[in-house]
């Protein structure tokens, strides 16, 4: 696995170094925020964040902080808008005529910001920054000036979600020494071991190999974010999915039913479907490059990339705060415990293992899911909320449902069956943002990582995360955004040094 | 974490294209162990088998094979030896008048070797022959060129240890799909969780983070390691250590006498410690290096390099077996949850964290070990029972106590606390191999992992397995070793796919 990402990390190391160090920058021209910033957070993203770019809870803050940033930093050149953090006044027009000072504004927010979420690699964010021939050490904050603009609106970023419930900082709960950034603070402890499967209904940690025979053992990966603020709206309870009734195992023939259904797709897994599921379960390949791809082929302006990108994560992130609500409230059983309970050593026909296709001798407590799961319990589908709401407020923002985007798959560019598959090239053709995100669901089930039931409540519900951001979206553009307090996190008690009150927007 | 080892990296990978690419290869006057095989497999170590060189069983379980393969593929070149498991006649000694064959023989066994430890790094080892001027592609079997005698050499040696009871193709207990290398087959269970210590005597898997904000949670890695075959003698069970008296937490006062022990380490630690403490956490580096550094300083010639160096390869390996009977037996507690477990949320004096020195009210619940604990019990201290085993092979071969290795570390190169410690370039010295075990097992106490028992122990036992190794290296320098058959495991029932016969040397 790691070597894929290794080759691609490479081909954006070289892009980043050809765009910024052998070519001046051109800040008039360019649009720094996908030519300089991406390019630079995407390596640091895959080695330090999350391997796969599967751990959708830490790359979304990170990439909805970045984008929020590049918001902030940009609202004073706009006509009317304002920052959800900053109110800095406003610049006049002739000073937007080129890209040139949004240019400069959001990349010395996205330093203020990169700085604070992964200061271990400060080096890598001054580079960004000298590359493209600004100065890291130039800290003004003259609100005249796009490098004072940025810096301060970088910062207010940077602080407003400092301690918006995810731990960014490791001291909630009163933690004084040894931080653990993101570390769980809610005392959630699941009810199975990967050892033992004690109740057949609820999640169980597994065992994943690390390398070539480490084994980790799964831990659910920050149920705080249930309790983090979101930006669009203010109460998580008013949302909710329906209890994923297959999933008690009382109801054994809805229970197996659904453990069926999964080991079905697994044995009609066909090349199509498992790039399908590679490039979803990337939320930086299939999120974020989705909306880079929809602004560069439909021609939106820098600012206008900035509007889409903020917000199709915006929509994300504060669709996932009511998915991990959910998520730990059902804390419901992957099919990877349910088909080993119910079948044990008994042959199953499924997918039989890198390179192995679909064989029908396949004990089922061998059977392992195309992708393996990320670190939370199943129900409901987290990638699929993602993408419905992405889609949903990409649609509004962009105001049809075309999209046209072909994802090119080269042979043997697989990351989990490599050299393999696909067996030739192919390609991932997504006309409509809708098809995309019922693609992005059903992923989710041919990877084996979910049941049909937790794609289709998310589907349900959470289009209206695309709304509720859009809504709110309108209003920081139209500058009637109300002024916003930094985030706080919406659990009881909170951080031992003294909680703030409640007020929020 | 990461940054170090990164840097290393790439030093390493640019001293062996340095070696390899610009200048051709000297197969003559050359030493392909040290500058062609170790460069192209350092990287890969790091990156795939263990990221701080810190998880001993895998890590010494391929130095050795690779170890065992060069003294395999040179065995013919000598007037006298024979290989471990295998016996290609002998060649006449005009063919070791330089280094020439030894070397081709000996890059092809670890090429053989190679391929079958590491599969997914195929094209790394064919450029590592092919940099050395060398043909992957050749594989003859012409028991009259060096070709041919690596070849058969080292593929005997892949398949004598390929089912030696490490689970290496990961089908141990009769698994057809989805093989899980290395992963445990004895059904080792921890009887506490991550999240709740249920008997303060027993081990307790820890949370760690990887990268920003993931927490994995330990499992017990290798618990079969007990079961695999030795090289040096033949029963384990012959090999004990006392029980761990003050890890039984009835024992109250012993308990606490240690844990207090392990804090009063934390609270002096200082720059010569922690860089100690580092050091010898990678066995690459550590135990690895102390034998290059041997060799080179005192003149050993190819050949005896490759005996020194298997041989204190194999006597670490085979020390490791006991240590993990051991372990597995006693199962005993880390000084963290001991620490936790007796004082809570009291205030206790030790150091802080990275960057923190020590502090004086530092909540008990919040200590960390200033390095992480390996993933296995606590007793008896592996690290302390290699270094043990390593010195006295090493004191046997070379006739000395003599050592004076310096290990220079420059200012800020800490892995822990990068940029702060040292606070100045300092050095670690070890003028003997005696003192270098001494300060190897100490530094388990200062870098939090053990408590002192767990050091005794292994000080006590362990010399013994320079002993055996020393011994058995013996026989097959004179050619007195008897044949060997394929390494298997020591367990009961063993792997699914028909069990051969106990028959061993």
């Amino acid at each position: 696995m790691r070597a894929g990402i290794s080759v691609r990390f490479l081909a954006v190391i070289a892009a980043a170094w050809w765009t910024t160090a052998v070519h001046a920058y051109d800040l008039d021209n360019g649009n720094a925020a996908i030519e300089v910033v991406i390019p630079a957070v995407l390596p640091v993203a895959f080695s330090d964040v999350s391997p796969t770019g599967g751990d959708a809870t830490l790359i979304l803050r990170t990439t909805t902080l970045i984008t929020n940033a590049w918001f902030d930093a940009t609202a004073p050149y706009h006509p009317t808008a304002v920052g959800v953090y900053s109110r800095l006044g406003r610049r006049p027009a002739g000073e937007s005529a080129t890209n040139r000072n949004l240019n400069i504004a959001l990349m010395h927010a996205s330093y203020q910001v990169l700085n604070s979420l992964l200061p271990r690699h400060r080096q890598a964010w001054r580079d960004m920054l000298t590359g493209a021939g600004l100065d890291p050490d130039d800290t003004g904050t003259d609100l005249t000036t796009p490098v004072g603009i940025g810096n301060v609106a970088g910062q207010a970023v940077a602080q407003g979600r400092l301690h918006d419930g995810m731990n960014q900082l490791g001291d909630e709960g009163g933690r004084n020494y040894n931080p653990m950034p993101y570390m769980d603070y809610t005392g959630y402890a699941p009810v199975n071991t990967a050892y033992d499967l004690k109740d057949p209904s609820h999640w169980q940690p597994d065992l994943q190999r690390q390398g070539v025979g480490l084994y980790k053992i799964q831990q659910f990966v920050t149920p705080q974010y249930a309790l983090t603020e979101p930006y669009s709206y203010r109460n998580p309870k008013r949302y909710h999915v329906p209890p994923p009734k297959a999933s008690d195992h009382h109801h054994r023939a809805l229970y197996r039913q659904q453990a069926d259904a999964v080991l079905q797709a697994s044995a009609e897994l066909d090349d199509q479907r498992k790039m399908m599921a590679e490039l979803f379960d990337n939320k930086i390949l299939g999120l974020g490059f989705s909306a880079v791809y929809a602004a560069l082929s439909q021609g939106l302006s820098l600012r206008e990339f900035i509007e889409l990108d903020f917000l199709t994560n915006m929509a994300s992130y504060d669709a996932g705060v009511v998915v991990w609500q959910e998520k730990r409230n059902y804390d419901a059983v992957r099919p990877f415990s349910a088909i080993r309970y119910l079948y044990g050593n008994d042959p199953v026909t499924a997918w039989g293992g890198p390179g192995m296709g679909t064989v029908n001798d396949l004990p089922a407590s061998e059977w392992k899911s195309y992708l393996e799961e990320a670190d939370h319990p199943e129900y409901p589908s987290a990638s699929t909320c993602f993408c419905m709401a992405h889609s949903q407020a990409a649609r509004l923002y962009l105001g049809s449902d075309n999209l046209n985007w072909t994802v090119s798959q080269p042979a043997g560019s697989s990351r989990v069956e490599p050299g393999i598959t696909p067996a030739t090239d192919i390609e991932l053709v997504f006309p409509t943002w809708t098809e995309f995100a019922a693609d992005c669901g059903q992923s989710r089930v041919w990877a084996g990582v979910h049941f049909p039931a937790a794609i289709e409540a998310s589907e349900q519900l959470c289009g209206v995360f695309g709304d509720t951001a859009y809504d709110y979206l309108a209003t920081l553009l139209d500058g009637s955004a109300p002024e916003r307090p930094p985030a706080e996190g919406l659990g009881q008690g909170g951080r031992g040094h003294g909680h703030r009150g409640r007020g929020r927007h």
